[in-house]
């Protein structure tokens, strides 16, 4: 058994062994269509809450749609950490939820470290859902369970991570990742956006547009939250669109065959041409379907261990 | 089989036929009792999505009991369309939903159409919630459901519905589906409420509240929604009240044992006298029953013939 | 059978044997592991709708868990009165919520005797949640449990309730329940939030933090609901923390062994210091866990009698 460890907290503590593992694991699932196969109903009896105190459906849904294939209850608490906790520690809303029989918590909060903190104080597995600006493993490999399933093995492929990374736990997830896993990986967008200091992490880091496609196996759009970052970190939207935004041109610079994902939602126009994001180069939809397997690969994983 | 549909979009598409097997669908499982009998869990291990961009408890929950009664799982996903979408168009979402692996889609969403035009873009059923002020299926399905269970045969009788036409797509829906059936179907409210255009349809149209319910086999009441319009469409509640609230002189130009049918919430006081309302005339809560045996009818039927 | 009652509407109704009746059912449950056991899934195909028309998340996911727990489906409804109900009377919305198939409505509402008032109404169990300030009658049962299995029978045992007994429905439920079990109940706080009515009750009164906890087998603080009476009935948080906060000082008063109830959530360094609610005499933990077997025993008990 190459996994031991209870808790999915992040990427960068993970082994490349380990993601190995839990992808192989998640395609086993997915090759059984996720609606059969022994995995199925294999968590029946089995509860798992999920504790959003950050706004989200998407991942919320995610998680719900793959423990109930799993077998499992699963109850979603949702709302702002205000809400939910009315002046409790974030500790003792987790202790309240383990009391309730939890066999495992999946938490997203607007706290990095939170998942890391509450898997010191509870005894269940604790599964990160996303923890501020730092960390977002299920979507890191599922984007990475989707590259592999088109690339084949990642070593010495050339991925490009396009947008805004500062502020994405993704970026920074699958960074850790695709190092892992031997990739050579390039953080691409306004220098605003995408500061130097990522290189000392390993990545190649350029503000260049040309630059950013040239010869990669894929590229990874990152959405552009524009609600937030308009004004201050570049122009306009129609600026970065022009510059940044996946058209055919930019597309023309990447191999033959490359691949284009996007964690949704696609603002489509801003990140990426329309056209393109339908287009048979397009896989964001197969990273939606692939993370339902992932997500019953994580949850098998750390629960099952438990028992 | 007379019905082979994938999504259920509006009435005014189905055949007398389609809805007559869908109804007598429905009646086989309603003498089941709702949780007994083949039909129970034969949806087992299908999941349903509940995709509500607008805001609506009672026919969610209505369609949640429905697809939990057949062994279905189904996840609700709530919220006006900005937060759900982000800025993500209608196409992207739905299509989002299908790659979780939703088996079939119930969508409510403000825009005539939007169902119709989301069948055309996915592959599952899609179920028409309601869709602006354009159609309510399956409102319309259980309100003719409920009619012919007291009624019999809808040929010929005469079936009042009174209230705010103008913006009412159960009102729409109804009109479709009571003509398709041979009824005779009057229209009636304020002009305001009730313009003359509806003839051409095929139903008579009134704003005599003497003639509305005359002779009238039953009156299927529409709900004030006197947030709305109350300023703009006719004077006041009390003057409403007055002139179309359906009080003991009114129902006694309705033959002897004609019913009333309402969609609720119920305004007592305004649309209907509340001793009237309790009476053995009101099939109100009947109505609430038999919506979940239709829509386990509905479901069942699309969801099946997908299989 | 002891408890032959249909619906669970306040503890102030029940008989001390009965009390101890479904206390009894509930260690039963609690013995078999909550996900073991005969009453696991004995209330597979039952429909439970948790009607919670005041905002709350604790109360209504234990039921969730304990609903789930039994094999039922339960559903959860939502929000403030007014969007639930948009003007239909609450008997009408109850009525519905019957038709709908439900095999038991638990209820929460800001109105006092509401649940009674339901009861009255509809057909089905009523489980009062919790009705304004008057009880909250599973949570003093889950409260008394954990007294029982600590401290044995109650009888003559020094229980005090510290903190905003006037607005409080969890006092309320407790101070019968323990009344009726032959506990000494003493009720402390602020003068102005303990009024000496309460003796009348058969509970001691004292606005003296030492004489309040002298003596006493176990304390129960209630959360200072500080959005709302700081400014009017006591100085400061402050203020309170220093007199009536459980310190150690304080805590020596009691007997050796005494415990700490709290329903939560904590305000930590308010009513309680930080270190005392986290050491071996706080049972705050162990009331959550508890207040699943109760939910179970009480669901249980009120449907089964039912079908």
């Amino acid at each position: 058994m190459i996994w031991s460890r209870k808790s999915l907290l992040s990427i960068e503590e993970l082994s490349c062994d380990e993601i190995i593992y839990i992808l192989e694991k998640a395609k086993l699932i997915k090759d059984e269509g996720c609606k059969n196969g022994p995995i199925v109903s294999s968590l029946s009896g089995k509860r798992i809450i999920n504790l959003f105190m950050e706004p989200s459906t998407r991942t919320r849904v995610a998680f719900e749609v793959a423990a109930k294939s799993l077998g499992a209850d699963i109850i979603s608490i949702t709302g702002d950490a205000s809400s939910l906790t009315k002046g409790e520690t974030l500790k003792d809303t987790a202790m309240n939820v383990q009391a309730l029989g939890a066999d495992a918590i999946v938490i997203r909060h607007s706290s990095p470290g939170s998942p890391l903190f509450l898997s010191r104080m509870v005894d269940v597995p604790i599964i990160n859902a996303g923890d501020g600006a730092h960390e977002h493993p299920s979507q890191a490999l599922l984007d990475i369970f989707t590259l592999r399933e088109k690339l084949g093995d990642l070593r010495d492929k050339k991925i490009t991570i396009l947008g805004d990374i500062l502020f994405s736990r993704v970026a920074r997830s699958n960074l850790w990742g695709l190092l892992k896993l031997g990739a050579i990986v390039t953080l691409a967008g306004p220098s605003t956006l995408v500061p130097r200091e990522f290189e000392e992490l390993g990545a190649k880091v350029t503000h260049n547009p040309n630059d950013a496609l040239e010869g990669a196996d894929a590229v990874m759009l990152l959405r552009i939250q524009h609600e937030r970052q308009q004004a201050s970190h570049f122009p306009s939207l129609g600026e970065y669109a022009n510059v940044f935004g996946l058209g055919k041109e930019a597309l023309s610079k990447m191999k033959e065959n490359a691949i284009i994902l996007h964690p949704g939602p696609l603002n489509r126009g801003v990140e990426i041409d329309s056209e393109i994001a339908d287009s048979s180069r397009s896989v964001i939809l197969e990273q939606v379907s692939n993370g339902i397997a992932v997500r019953m690969a994580i949850l098998h994983q750390c629960i099952s261990l438990e028992s």
